[in-house]
């Protein structure tokens, strides 16, 4: 389920992340995806505008890939929830 | 700016932008844009999803555009903030 090249969004504030994708970039990494659900949709976008707009000019985004993910919820009752997933490439 | 394919993603609950594209086309359109920005990105990845998986299970996604645009605050300053494109097509 994880992969090396994935940074996986949460909580964290969205510069916590720009980091995390530079960081992969400067090690070797030709490509990193941005993973992320629900609310934290949004700020996926934020991560992958930052990144290309202030730090990583020559980084484009290569893939948008959008789907539904069933959860169970800690009651046990099942939801849907969206995902992205946005791929940058150098 | 505006255009008539287009829905554009506001505060309303996420059933009524669905209601919009569906209505859209079943008017005709072979193509609708969900365009939204800031917070409300999820939202539209929320409205193509359940478009898709409840009631037109033959629209797909055919493209996802993710951008930055500058707004000015009303306290007249000036900031950026993500916006998506996403385009359904039957």
């Amino acid at each position: 389920m994880t992969k090396n090249n994935a940074v996986y969004v949460g909580k964290k504030n969205v510069m916590s992340y720009v980091l995390a994708v530079v960081t992969l970039f400067n090690k070797g990494e030709g490509s990193v995806q941005i993973m992320s659900r629900g609310r934290s949709i949004s700020k996926a976008v934020d991560i992958a505008e930052i990144t290309r707009n202030r730090f990583m000019p020559e980084v484009k985004v290569s893939d948008i890939t959008i789907g539904t993910e069933e959860m169970t919820t800690k009651e046990g009752t099942k939801t849907n929830v969206s995902i992205i997933e946005i791929t940058l490439t150098k």
